[in-house]
């Protein structure tokens, strides 16, 4: 078993809407076949134009109720990108996207916004825009690579945030274990480890969210495989907690 | 920024009880100062003989009715180490442990057990643990380390499981940003990180369930603080999942 490297990578530029990430990253780092790379969410959905002006929304009744003494406009945004509210206890709210993703704010966030005044929101999809990149990737720099798309989620029953995979190219996000066998020959029927999160995770360590690096490549993994983050999303007949 | 490395600690024996679990790992690691040591939950609770043989217990009324096809013996071991019931449907069992974590079985497991037949419970005090753990290193190398005690955990809503922090010392778990600012100056409030979660996921990814690797040091973090585990449980009344 080899060792991980987690690198963050120093000199990414602003990004702009129809900046060409794949490009700003293959500038910034030298990538290896086999490597992940882990950008936030909040870079790739700038660079697709995922913002919302606050002074263009007018908020509905629902999101007044909802806001309580918090920017009603935000919250307007909020319920347009939920597909249903989880739990709400003004002004915060856990939300699920259309993705199927359950997250403060249905992904919706200001920090980092490109301005005062604006919002980012999720990727439309999140899995195409990972492949996008890894397919660009390997056009610029001739390297395959996995990418995530990351998002700092909270988690029911516990405190502070985790980076975990919205979006996902290039590797099994689940590394199932059924039917293999631990050391002792007991089944580890119950183990499927959900390397994607962990891989997010890992590389949050190292972005860092004041200083400005917004992109890490974990190296060692060995990235192979398809899949998408979609199937980390607990199926409905599977979930104990809607 | 400097990058992380996460180091899989190979040629680790299998534990015992009274096992001097610091020891083994100062044989198998040239420490230094600032990195993070990740233990795996099974082998802490080997070294202090948290280990139930499944021959004497006798099941309760209850644990026959929630084990459903399962073996009842196990779902009593279960109920005994729960302070909690949070979801059942039988055999499964989502339950807060006295510790106030919430996981499938309470954290009782029987992959890795060390024979058939017997069943591996959490430690008492799994920050005790890693306190203990930290301390003797220190006596055993001169090396100022963190520990961390990790178990694999599933979350609500997602597929599988990630590594998070259920012990911990010599770093502070939470890593809060309230009132900094991002470069746009917009105020990063709801920014609090659960960095012993990120840590522990990372030293997953290497440690491997299968290839009998049950300790990984993460360099490069350089930990540094007090905190515990028990920080990471949401409280009460902030939680809105209870």
């Amino acid at each position: 078993m080899t060792e991980l490297r987690v690198i963050p990578l120093a000199g990414m530029p602003e990004v702009e809407p129809d900046d060409d990430l794949a490009e700003l990253v293959a500038e910034a780092a030298v990538l290896e076949d086999g490597d992940v790379v882990v950008l936030a969410q909040k870079i790739v959905s700038k660079a697709e134009g995922r913002v919302v002006r606050l002074d263009e929304v007018e908020p509905s009744e629902r999101a007044r109720e909802l806001a309580g003494d918090d920017d009603p406009r935000r919250m307007e945004v909020i319920l347009r990108e939920a597909a249903r509210i989880v739990r709400s206890r003004p002004p915060l709210v856990i939300a699920e996207t259309r993705h199927g993703f359950v997250c403060a704010s249905a992904g919706v966030d200001a920090s980092n916004a490109p301005e005062w005044g604006t919002l980012v929101l999720l990727p439309e999809d999140p899995d195409a825009s990972a492949a996008r990149l890894r397919d660009r990737l390997l056009e610029l720099t001739g390297v395959e690579v996995a990418v995530i798309v990351s998002d700092s989620f909270g988690r029911a029953w516990r405190q502070g945030t985790t980076d975990v995979a919205i979006g996902c190219a290039g590797l099994q996000p689940l590394l199932d274990l059924h039917g293999e066998r631990d050391a002792t020959g007991y089944e580890l029927h119950a183990t499927v480890i959900a390397v994607a999160d962990e891989l997010a995770g890992a590389a949050e360590l190292v972005k860092g969210k004041l200083e400005g690096v917004p992109v890490a490549v974990v190296r060692g993994f060995e990235a192979r495989g398809e899949g998408t983050a979609r199937e980390l999303v607990m199926p409905r007949e599977r979930d104990l907690f809607r």
